[in-house]
């Protein structure tokens, strides 16, 4: 259908596509000004990095196209991936105060039988093609980017893409096709009852009773503590120690604990430094044999496998087509300005390797775009700012303790529980603000963990940890603020005016210690 | 007792605290080094401003003594007010959620007979000491700060207090004596059954059936919720538009409207140009007359009234025993350097007038130490971030889209949802992020609305607000941002490294417009 004429409003692009989700057949979605004009860029792949990328560029002046196989822009992350990963992770952390306050307060017993993974599953599928019709009618009408949808392109050259009968030639082309999970080698793992994030969305059709998961980062926590928490007993089982795992960098010891203990303390069963060796069943996934620490094996029962094994860039087709040179682990790639291997192609976010991530991707598109659009740019992503969610959201930026004793002589730690030994603070309120408060006043130890590092000589912060709630939003600009060439430093931190009770305390905190020439610990 | 040779654990010091409060002739807490020495400054009144502004005086090298009527340092927030606030809207949120799901997903029916103000307190008073020992260790131990509790202090002159049947005498005295609720001139105004923020924790000993707020300002706002998310019937009165009350500034009217409509949809009765002309009782509160917008009076039934009516600073004392300067509305008149009109005495926090917030408070204490340690210093408290909680958390910063119009040529407005008209966003699931994940995808219209307010010719934001979780604490670093002599802007916004999702989607939005040379809107 050719929509290019038309102003849909959301509702009429939700009917679209949902449509088109349902029927295989229903062709591509047009919105292409058939003028004679040249494009300054294909944008294939229309997820973060190329919808991001292709605005920009439009912004700038340029034309850009996209073409992408789904009927919506914005990729996995509101179809499989980050929307139904906040969903989930949010419901846990309501379950999760549900269940330690089971009885008490104004809650009613704590009752399993209600919390239903099914359910929270089909409630995103409910809703998913609203964020993807808003997203179609912005960069139509509000970013007046034109876009094929629903049809697969197909990479004829460096300049030219067919898709939906009909080829498109641009000046350059930028490669945003991202990203697919990986498998571990391991006989079974094609049973029924074996799911990855997006299949999970996507064909799960049965309440899980025991789930186990495989892997030890970001999604193995996430989606593990969303399972537990809707009282489906899990297991991990990890090679590394959990969030030791090579995609995640700046983990301090003292964070990780506080995060693995927590999800110890829910009754969760972690197995580090073990391996999944077979998956069993008749058809289904009946249990998995796991090969434990100490080289014994052992056999869980369980009707669910979730793989949190990491995914691949997807970047066969570029490679065979543009024969565009790859790392060893299938990415695409790039330098610093987002070009590829073959002049005048570009490939950007999950499709260039890790960390993949939303940030990265939208402004590798960007970068991309500048580039192409005369103004010379540099990415570098090499630090940034990450989270992860259990049943808390835990956000860090900078260094770790570690790493930073290693770097500088004169470490100083501000953090709550306070920097001290031996102190008894098992009832004390502290950290405490939105959404720990329950915690604070009744279960104290549950109300978080947060760390400052600063290099004592240059007065800077190096590091900030956080585990609790609401402090995500805020590391962006502590990224931001850490990373300038100047810094921040402990002066101006505890010169900010606080928004008291703020859910992580490091103003005040800086600022009780600030007025010391020489600096000490809090 | 005198505890400065001790080392007390914080069970120690709770045990200390709780009998204080108990025992009226329990005697003061002594933590005082009698080497004969000189103080530099005694803080007469040991809340934020206080225990903060001799911390850092002691941190800089110089020598202070706190002296409390309490026998806790801190103030009244962690006693009455903030602290309590944030646990019952912490509270409120989470019966929200309940309420709007009553009986769906993982909810159960609601249940109103479960939610109870009065255990609500309960809990706050069982835990409050806890943090009270937390500063009172913390200030003897990490701050190294000299201290009398438990005592009123009476002012000789301007370097002499006597207090718990001493002489303490210094080179500066700083005056932190905060202010205390105010009561309009109603007749009843006495009655049982009228509460302030401070009275409610102290002396509520039944479970109110109906509610009658006095206010339109943050505490009106934010304990009404409160009341009426329990499942307490909540009526507001206020004179002013609710938000628009003379201590609160730079609330935009989408913001207001946001959170206003948002409390009339969960069924508060919203009186606004009305006026409580009795409270009547026998004995104890029975009904509120009120003469309301239109002229006509109504009478409310009620058990039940909270008076957000504003507070006024305790000047009388030092106006009395030193003759400092006060103005119309008792608050002491100091300079930026936080000096009253008396040399060598200064006057930080609440005593000398608005805005009566924490960050005012704390900064107040250590511009007053600064100057007495020989470093000048100015604070300029005009301009800061603020927020307050209804069910949801309300944060702004900078300038309204209204400000920002009569103030510069071109404004944009970045907004979300989105800042076009006609558009069917009913079932749009944004925004949403941490907390409001469940609304975004069952009932979008509850999830949230925030806006950035950028001078398109400077390109600067000049202004955030946000009504939803989880940007509070990010709100002090773009206080920070946009305060600077340099500003930020868009470019640097949109540069940065989000966090997705993250609660305010500021960055990325941004991002989609700021490759414009000319501006516009989204």
């Amino acid at each position: 259908m050719d929509i290019s004429q038309q102003h849909l409003n959301l509702e009429q692009w939700y009917d679209v596509i949902e449509r088109a989700l349902e029927d295989p057949g229903a062709g591509p979605i047009l919105n292409v000004v058939d003028d004679g004009g040249v494009y300054d860029a294909i944008f294939l792949g229309g997820g973060a990095g190329g919808r991001f990328g292709a605005a920009y560029l439009r912004a700038m002046g340029g034309r850009p196209l996209i073409i992408d196989a789904w009927p919506f822009l914005g990729g996995s992350c509101p179809h499989q991936a980050c929307v139904p990963h906040h969903l989930f992770s949010d419901v846990a952390a309501e379950l999760d105060l549900w269940r330690w306050f089971s009885g008490q307060l104004f809650f009613p017993e704590w009752d399993p039988s209600r919390a239903s993974i099914l359910e929270m599953i089909r409630l995103f599928l409910r809703g998913r093609s609203s964020a993807h019709a808003f997203m179609n009618w912005q960069t139509k009408e509000q970013l007046e980017v034109e876009y094929v949808l629903n049809a697969r392109g197909r990479l004829v050259d460096a300049s030219t893409v067919e898709v939906a009968g009909r080829t498109f030639t641009a000046r350059n082309l930028v490669l945003g096709l991202g990203a697919s999970p990986t498998y571990p080698d391991v006989p079974g793992i094609g049973l029924a009852g074996v799911f990855d994030f997006a299949t999970l969305v996507e064909e799960l059709d049965y309440e899980p009773r025991r789930a186990v998961i495989v892997g030890g980062g970001k999604t193995a926590l996430e989606y593990g503590s969303f399972f537990h928490a809707t009282g489906c007993p899990t297991t991990i089982v990890s090679r590394s120690p959990l969030m030791r795992t090579p995609s995640l960098h700046h983990v301090d010891e003292d964070l990780r604990r506080y995060v693995v203990d927590g999800m110890r303390k829910r009754g969760m069963e972690i197995l580090e430094g073990a391996e999944p060796v077979a998956i069993e069943g008749n058809g289904k996934v009946e249990r998995v044999v796991v090969r434990l620490a100490d080289g014994s094996t052992a056999a869980i029962e369980t009707d669910f496998v979730f793989l949190g094994t990491g995914e691949r860039p997807n970047s066969a087709m570029a490679r065979e087509a543009l024969g565009v040179a790859v790392g060893p682990r299938d990415e695409v790639l790039v330098d610093k300005s987002m070009r590829t291997s073959v002049p005048s192609v570009y490939a950007i976010g999950d499709l260039i390797g890790g960390p993949m991530e939303m940030f990265k991707a939208r402004k590798c598109g960007i970068t991309a775009s500048k580039n192409i659009m005369g103004e010379p740019a540099e990415f570098d992503f090499s630090e940034f700012p990450d989270f992860l969610h259990t049943t808390y959201e835990v956000t860090w930026v900078g260094l770790t303790e570690q790493e930073a004793r290693e770097r500088f002589s004169d470490v100083i730690i501000i953090q709550m529980p306070p920097y001290v030994e031996n102190l008894d603070t098992e009832h004390l309120p502290l950290p405490c603000a939105e959404r720990t408060m329950l915690y604070a006043f009744a279960k104290p130890e549950l109300s978080g963990f947060q760390k400052l590092v600063i290099d004592a000589a240059s007065r800077r912060v190096v590091g900030a940890h956080h585990v609790g709630y609401g402090a995500k939003d805020a590391f962006q600009y502590l990224d931001h603020l850490i990373h300038r060439p100047d810094g921040l430093t402990i002066d101006e931190l505890g010169g900010m005016n606080e928004l008291f009770l703020n859910p992580e305390h490091f103003v005040q905190l800086s600022r009780l210690r600030a007025g010391r020439s020489a600096l000490v610990s809090l």
